[in-house]
């Protein structure tokens, strides 16, 4: 018999087989769904390792080969993990942050008419942190004037250094609202303790968890029981598994109201602070339903590229960007090479704006 | 003239325009220093951008050339920076946490004799986290053999998702209690919160923070009002600078008992969980004078190289090593890949003790 | 006298120091740009360490404080390192590759009229490698008709492991010649070796550097001496500063035709292959008058997210992108993953081309 | 019934499907033996990705649930990698640097007795590059006398920048040829091209690939037509996997005496060159039989922690080091920061040899 036909004849042994495993494993994946419903009427864990052990080391003993044991408990390691991510699915629907439909879609709205995750590109914009009234109000107005309806600030700066300024506090951020008031804005900041949420939700609209937080897991429990949107910023150390269960934190806690922003990771780069995954973003999208921004400051930690970069965030299937901004950078008390001046500001504004993109992209 | 002559010619003419150099610069740091002294007095920040920015706007109307008004203010730039640092140094003489002469150790003492940061290199063991009073006990009788005096386990415990096991809590952390007075062992566990440090203080000697609070000021400076030793974690994103500055943070809120560990960085590696940065040892016993552990545990997330691991850890500079030690791992509810059964522990220690070296290291 | 006056006192002190400062650095500029002479004419290496040493260690002699003896060499070695940048400047006016003037842009023309770095967005397409007449045609049918202009197609394919498909050699390149000649297109192809070279003249118009290649400096000075543009691509390790000197090699070489190409870096993203840094654009512009691409196929190793980097690249100021196409690439010799089909890559240039900007974004 | 009985009685209906699972899967596994011999026969590849498509194809369309098609996918292709293991390990009893036995460990021998793999620990040591015969003669002389039978220097220089002093070429060679004569030394040096080869085999006994052609396979390949070992840097952008099979290349191709050599990779630290990857010593150690070196100069870039970096490349398992070595490193022509000089190398050569383990470690 020639090799070709011998070929055909062995790959329709194959074939049969296949089918034999598929109806095998979901028949195992059937009564796995009963089991889980079983323990989660008697309350206890759907994961049970000593269980898995058992059942690996009666496969060993009777496997007679060619697949090595050491493969054989791979494979099944591997239908383990897939019956348990059935189980646990079943038992919430997978996690909250997941999108479930193409189309769904977590909308956040403000008192002032601001929504974000809403198929228009929001701009955040404002000073690394609040230094006095003056500057909070003269960058305001430049905002205002551009449209933008939420202002950044912060009143508590989380800082390498004890010695570094760590911000005006409250104090800080009674300028941040009495300004907002003034030109109609949102008010958004960085809440660095959850022992610090009762006094600043008296300031602001929005909390923000900074980096250095986005696995606090005890700021983001307190975090979902708050009312307020909160925005999560990936830590330059995270994963996107990461980022998306630090989020869930969040939402299993009630809070839906989650915006995530990509900030810049940290890699080998010398010429920029940090190193922009800007596929955080459509792959964030894609997973998830919830409302994707950029900072666009952090994650270059230089100025002279803001515009590239607004405009790389604007087509990137981002809700919106977060911009530093301050009357004048050279000055500031923090982050000075990334704060974008007044007339920069503009100049980002209207690039990012010039950009037309037919309505609906796809991803 | 050969070109010989003229270069040693045009050379003479350098050297002493390298002096006056000197000169002046040393000149202007005397009156920085005095600048410094009276803005202590007035109670004012002494890093003053807007001063720099000033002095840098007129060195740059009065420049010929030929170095470009860029070069020029980068070279300032370096004279400010290097003021700063000398009125800085004068007024705190330098961070807390930095050696300042060669012999400068913090030797961190407990109630059963162990001392942490003497010369001796130590083990510190146990669980990932606290699961019955059997698993601790188990782990605990085969510690003591050994000569370990100070056990681990977690009660909190941090995960990446919120529906993973997050410890037995404050059950978890009297069971550890228990077991460690029965063999005459120190307790140490992870703090995630600082709303958990009275109640954790009833149980622990020695408080740890974990790599994802590193960075958490409000943790870090509350700890610093503790009595008990803290060991701090390096965060898997952290530079060596960001992770002696978090420690600064703990010591300048007053507790000086402060030990550092290395557990591995994020880098691309596949077949390990993170990477171990070994480096770090020499350079943070050279930058600081605290006691330096290794977590060879979590910095390869696989038990298999937990031997050379070990060894390596041994000779590197470090002060001792952590590692998780479980009665059986395959059933561990988290970390099951890393945790060490109890002969894989013995083995481990057959082989650190089994290396001797001449006493005294330089480095 | 008050602490206000007598601050405005020290620091009129400091003013005309910093004056001082600044003429004795210029005038001793000058004489190291003499000296810079004096040595090319002796064709001695203008960078002279043992020199430097000598003058440090004079400087230190001569030292009173209250800088350190450490502080004093650091600023100097500031002024060795700015003055030896003024003479590696002088001495050849920068590098090649960088930009000398804001309007600086290396334009490269190819016989079917394609202009590359020309304020047009141009693309490459085409399968991973070359597997058949069929497949390139198909392909070229479908690029043709979207207006792409140049091919791409590995004969020479560098692999992973020595047992996986290295490309069809020789083969492959006529076809993809014959192909191209056949629909009016350009071709380009790595060359993996500089023995390769005159083969692969007659078949291709435009040679690529894989990014495994690019510090090959032996590869990149016999490519400096064709007469065919190169597309050098960033090896997933490198700096920018690093690429900018790949580049250097060729260009110093005699060939001025030099295309930068992105291509993801590696850090420690998991849903990725590879982290596509996109801040490289802007700076890669800003810093070399070369043409600059974004490779959006090896970059995230997905297909699914190609029509966002696709947008991305074209208002990241980038010059142009390649991408992957093959007809069937569920069945492809390799990079399945990552290859669009006929459909997708006619949904990314519908997408890409659905973007209009300003025509002149700054930056 | 209660809870606990229906778990047990679920449970035992799910362990006789997981030995019909274990029995189809060999039963897969043996055919497919079968089909790999066929296509040996016929000399087409085993990997056959259209075959896999059309599986999967049927199996979604039979999938009846609860598992998804996603998840049915997910499975069978760890099936499919499965048995392409088996198949790929039986056709050639998986690649050549893989250790099959626990004690198969590749020996290299070399003509003045040296041996590379053999239990003891070798130092290979010698300047960055060979700069004249007096510094070499210099650095021999130190170096024989602490036994020391393997010097290094380059005549060809790998430089980021192609101003950069690039090597004296084959007249380096000439003079580490005639010193190791001196000092009854052995010569390695780096090979940049594979046009090299024939006339650096006149000089060396060794070659070293460096990091940055670690996947130059032109190179690999040429030189595994060679007699002589070849040392293989890893590219510090490279993960093991990679470097193992750029290893593999080499002995692919007919040279058997490899020695691979860790030397750091890059990630963010800022206070070392690289990172030194110590995990890496056994891991390669329990993957392959090949000796396997540490480059303590490179991997850290500075010489003040050579001492710790050595006793740690001691007890990790590898079966040497690599240092570098100037008689006055300051004026080196490269790599000034790294090598140490001759009282700094007799310090670490003090440091390494004061180590003493019971001889035979685990792992």
């Amino acid at each position: 018999m020639s090799s070709t036909n011998r070929l055909k004849e062995l790959r329709d042994e194959i074939d049969p087989i296949n089918l034999q495993i598929l109806e095998l494993l979901n028949k195992r994946a059937e009564i796995a769904l009963e089991i889980g419903k079983v323990q989660q009427e008697k309350g206890t864990q759907i994961y049970d390792p000593q269980r898995e052990a058992e059942m690996l080391t009666a496969l060993q003993y009777a496997n007679g080969g060619p697949f090595s044991n050491e493969t054989i408990s791979k494979l099944f390691n591997e239908i383990f993990r897939a019956t348990l991510n059935l189980e646990e699915q079943d038992a919430r629907q997978a996690i909250l942050v997941q999108r479930k439909q193409p189309d769904q879609h977590t909308i956040i709205e403000f008192s002032n008419g601001l929504r974000l995750g809403n198929d228009t590109f929001e701009v955040i914009a404002g000073p690394c942190a609040v230094e006095s009234y003056e500057q909070m109000d003269q960058v305001a107005a430049v905002l205002a004037q551009r449209g933008v309806k939420m202002i950044r600030g912060m009143g508590y700066k989380p800082r390498t250094s004890p010695y570094d300024f760590q911000g005006m506090g409250e104090e800080g951020l009674k300028i941040a609202r009495q300004v907002a008031n003034k030109h109609d804005m949102m008010v958004i900041s960085e809440v660095l303790d959850m022992s610090l949420i009762p006094m600043m939700d008296e300031y602001v609209d929005a909390f923000w968890v900074g980096a250095r937080n986005m696995q606090n897991s005890f700021l983001l429990r307190a975090l979902g029981k708050q009312k307020k949107p909160v925005l999560l910023k990936r830590s330059f150390g995270a994963t996107l598994k990461e980022f998306i269960y630090a989020a869930e934190y969040i939402m299993a806690s009630g809070n839906e109201q989650v915006i995530l922003m990509e900030r810049g990771i940290r890699a080998f780069s010398q010429w920029t602070r940090n190193t922009l995954d800007i596929s955080a973003v459509p792959l964030l999208k894609k997973e998830t339903h919830l409302p994707v921004f950029v900072d666009i400051s952090h994650s270059a930690g230089r100025r002279d590229i803001a515009n590239p970069l607004g405009r790389v965030a604007r087509v990137s299937g981002a809700d919106g960007l977060m911009v530093e901004v301050h009357p004048h950078p050279d000055v500031a008390m923090s982050d000075a090479k990334q704060q974008l001046d007044l007339d920069e500001f503009n100049s980002l504004m209207d690039d990012v704006e010039s950009i037309s993109m037919r309505q609906k992209q796809s991803v």
